[in-house]
C-alpha cells in the first residue's frame, strides 16, 4: 500500500516565516509551494525547492489570489480568464525556479478562497483547469473528491490526485463538511491517527453521520502551520509505515 | 543584411497602459515583455505574448526590480543571489504564459536600474547571468557592448545580442554616454535615421567625439513610450527595408 | 442656486497616469483623491492636494479595496471591521498629506466595489461609516440616495452630500439603474446636459420609466477618465453658470 | 531620574507576526509602530494603538521604505522629495488610526535603510525632517546622536529624543559602531544591563575604545524580535526601577 504525504510549505514572505518548513520536509513526500501571490517569494521558493530536491520530494505549485494581506483566504470576484492567467503566471514562476535548481514541478493545487470558489463553481474551475492543462498537460492536480475542480479535470483530461484531510470530517457523499459546522475539525490526535489507519486498512472513512464510505485517495494533506503540526505529521507517517505502507511522492500515484 | 528591431512592451499594470503596444508590435521583430515586477501583469503578459505569436515575433523576458511604484528605475541594494531568484521567477512566469499560449521565450534583458547596476558591476552581473543560464542555456541575453553583463555572458557561455540604441550617443569605447551628459540623447528624427543608415551601410557609429567606430550589432532598440515613438519606429523600419535590409527576430541573429 | 462639481482624481500610480487631472481641477469644485489602495500614491496625492489648494478646491478621500491590479473594482469578501481599518488608514494618509501641504480633507467617498458593496449592505456600511465618524465627525460622506451608506450616515449622525451622476439613469426610487441594464448609461452629450439643466431648474430627474422625480442633490459627479470627459465637464459647468448657478465646494453645501 | 523605554512594534503583516508585541507593550513606555510600508498593516496598527492606549503608552510612527519583501532594510536611491511624501503618508495613516481609536501620535522615527541613509546624508535628512515638521511641528523625532537627522532637526527646530541602543557599541564621538565591525553588538545580558546602569548612574557610556563618554539620552531602545528579547527588556526595566528611576513615555522627556 502506497500513499503520498503532502503539505503546503514555503508560506513565508520576505522576513516572515510561517510553519516549520524544514521539519515538515523531513516527513512529507510532496511539497505544495506557495508562488508569491497569497504567500511565498522567489527566495523562499528557491530554498524550498532545493530542500525538496535534496530529499527526493516532489514539488507542486500552490496557487492563490493576489492577496498577501489576506493570505489568499478572502473571496475575490474576478474574471475567470484573468484568474487563469494568474494561475499560469504562478506555475510558470515556480517551474522556472525548479528548473534553475535542477528540479521539476509535478503537481499543483488551488489555495484558500480560490480553491474553495473553484471547488464550488464549474464556471470558474473549467478555465482554471484548462489553463493548467495548456501550461503542462503532465501536471497532476490535487483535488478533494466531489468538487467542480475534479469534474473539470476529468472532462479536460488531466490527471488528479485525491487528497484526504485527516483532521476534517466528511459527509456521506465524500465531500468536506464546512468548517462552520460543529464537528467539522477533528482535534484530538488519536482521532486523526485512527482515521488514517482506517483509510490505510480498508480504504474507508467514517462520515460525520457515522457511515463508512469507500474512498479513492492518493494523498494525505498534513498541516504545517499549527501547534504540534510536525509531531502529528511524524505520527501519521509512523502509523503508515507501522502498517506496512510506503510513503511515496504524488507523481508516483496519481491516476 | 539582417537586423532585429525590438522594443520594451507590455509595460502597463492592471487598468494602466503605457505606450502603444499594438502599433509597436506591427513594427518590431522582437518584444521584450515586462514580467510583473517593475511593470506588467499576468493578463497583459498573456495578451502581449498572443499578439506577438500571431505576428511571428519573438518574445523575451524584460526583468526588473520589484518596484512598480518606481518603475524599476530606482537602484536597490540587494543581495545578488536574492536578485538572481527574482530574475528566474520573472523569466519562469513569462515562459509559463508563453507555453500556455503556444509560444516560447527566446531572449531576456535587464530593465532600468537593475540593468544599469549589472552593466557596471561584475559582482552583480555574474550571479544574474549565471541564473539565466541555469534557467535556460538557450536564451539570448540582450546587452549593450562593453558592459559587465556582456563579459559575464561570455565567461559563462550564453549567447548575447548586442543592442544599439539609435537615439543615444556612444563614446569611443562603444559604451553609452550617460544621460546626465549633454548630447547623450539624440532628439531629432533625421539624426536618428542617419545613425541607423550608417550602421546598416558600414557597421559604424559616429561617437560623441566625432570618431567612427566599427560595432557588432544584432538589434536596434526602439522606444514605445514617448510621443512620436511609433512613427519613428516605422521610419527606422522603412529605412532598413529601403536599404535592402531585412528585419528578423533576434533568435535568428544572436551570436 | 449652488451646487458642487466633483470628480475622482489622482488615480495614477508611480509612472502611470489616468485621466486629465490638471484640466479637471480647473473645472471642479471638489476633488475626490485616491489614497494608495486601489489607485494613487503619496507623490500623486501630494501633487493633487497642492493643485487643489492653489485653486481653492475641496479635497476628499476616495477610499477603496487594496487591489491596485483590479483598480478596486473587484468585490472582496473581507471582515467589515478590517475594512474599517483600511478606510481609516487611507483617510489618515490623505489627511496627513493635506495637513503638510497646508490644506485639509473635507469629505470622503467609497470607490468601486467597496462602494457598491457598502451601498447594498447595512452590515458593511455601518462599521465603515462609524469608522469615518470616529476618525473625523466633521467629514462629509458623498453618497448616492437610497443606499445603505446614506442610511448608516443618518443613524450615526454624520453629514452627507447627495451626488448626482449626470450620465447615469435612475429608477423611480431615485436609485441608480445597474450598468448591466440597457439604458443605464446616457452617452449623448446633449442628453447629459439636459439632465443637468432639469436638475438645476426644478430639482428633478427624469427616471428610466419617464417619471419625473424630485431629488435633493448637493453634488454632480463628473468623470475624468473617459474620452471627451474634460469637454463634457466644462460644458456642464458652463450650463450651470449660464443658468445663474454657482459652483461651490461640497463643504459649503452638505446637509 | 526618568527615562523612556521604547521598542519597534506592530511589525507583522496580514497573517504574519514578528516579535512578541503584547509582552513588550507591558514593558515599554513608548511604541514605535510600523506603518504599512516596510511592515505593518491597518489592522495590526489599530490593534497596537489600542493596546498602547489601554496601557497609557505613547505611540510613534516608525516609517520606512516601501519594501515589505526586504523589510525596509535595503537601500533604495529615490528622490528625497518623493520619500518625504512617503514619510508623511505613513505618519498620516498612523495618526488617522490613532485618532479613530482615541489616541494620538507623539513621535516618529526612521526605520532600517531609510534611517541609516538619512543619518548619513543631510541632503536626505533635511527634506524628510522638514516634512515631519510640516505634518506636525509638535512631534518628537527619535534620533541617534551625531547624525544628520539630529542636525536637520536642530536647524528646522523640531524636538528630538536621543535614543540609546543598550546592546550596541559606541565610538568616542558617541556614534554607533557599524554592525560590520567586531564588538559592535553586545551579546551578553550582564553587559547590556551594566551599560544601562552606568547610563542611569552618571549619564555615561563606555565607548568601544574604553573611554567614558557623557551622553544626553531620553530613550532606551529595546528590541522585540530576537530570542530572549522580552526577558531582557524586563530586566532592563527592573534595573531602572531598582535604581530608583522611573520609566515614562517619550513625550514627557523630549528636549
Amino acid at each position: 500500500m502506497e500513499i503520498d504525504l503532502n503539505a503546503d510549505l514555503g508560506e513565508g514572505f520576505g522576513p516572515y516565516r510561517m510553519g516549520e518548513d524544514e521539519a515538515m520536509l523531513d516527513v512529507v513526500s510532496s511539497a505544495n509551494v506557495a508562488c508569491g501571490f497569497h504567500a511565498g517569494d522567489p527566495v523562499i521558493m528557491n530554498k524550498t525547492v532545493r530542500l525538496a530536491l535534496a530529499r527526493g520530494i516532489d514539488v507542486g505549485a500552490h496557487v492563490g489570489f493576489p492577496d498577501l494581506l489576506g493570505f489568499g483566504r478572502r473571496p475575490i470576484e474576478a474574471d475567470p480568464l484573468e484568474l487563469a492567467n494568474y494561475v499560469v503566471y504562478q506555475m510558470g514562476a515556480l517551474a522556472g525556479i525548479a528548473k534553475a535548481a535542477g528540479h521539476r514541478v509535478t503537481h499543483m493545487s488551488f489555495h484558500g478562497a480560490l480553491g474553495n470558489m473553484a471547488a464550488a463553481s464549474y464556471a470558474l474551475a473549467e478555465p482554471l483547469v484548462r489553463a493548467v492543462a495548456e501550461f503542462d498537460r503532465d501536471l497532476i492536480i490535487s483535488v478533494s473528491t466531489n468538487t467542480e475542480i475534479e469534474r473539470a479535470a476529468e472532462r479536460i483530461g488531466i490527471r488528479t490526485a485525491n487528497t484526504f484531510l485527516a483532521d476534517r470530517a466528511y459527509d456521506d457523499r465524500g465531500a468536506l463538511v464546512s468548517r462552520k459546522l460543529e464537528g467539522a475539525v477533528i482535534k484530538d490526535r488519536a482521532g486523526v491517527l485512527a482515521r488514517v489507519q482506517a483509510l490505510l486498512q480498508d480504504g474507508t472513512i467514517t462520515t460525520i453521520t457515522g457511515n463508512r464510505l469507500k474512498v479513492q485517495v492518493q494523498s494525505i494533506l498534513l498541516h504545517g502551520d499549527t501547534p504540534g503540526a510536525v509531531e502529528l505529521a511524524r505520527a501519521v507517517r509512523g502509523a503508515i509505515e507501522a502498517a506496512g505502507g510506503r510513503v511515496v511522492p504524488v507523481s508516483k500515484l496519481a491516476r
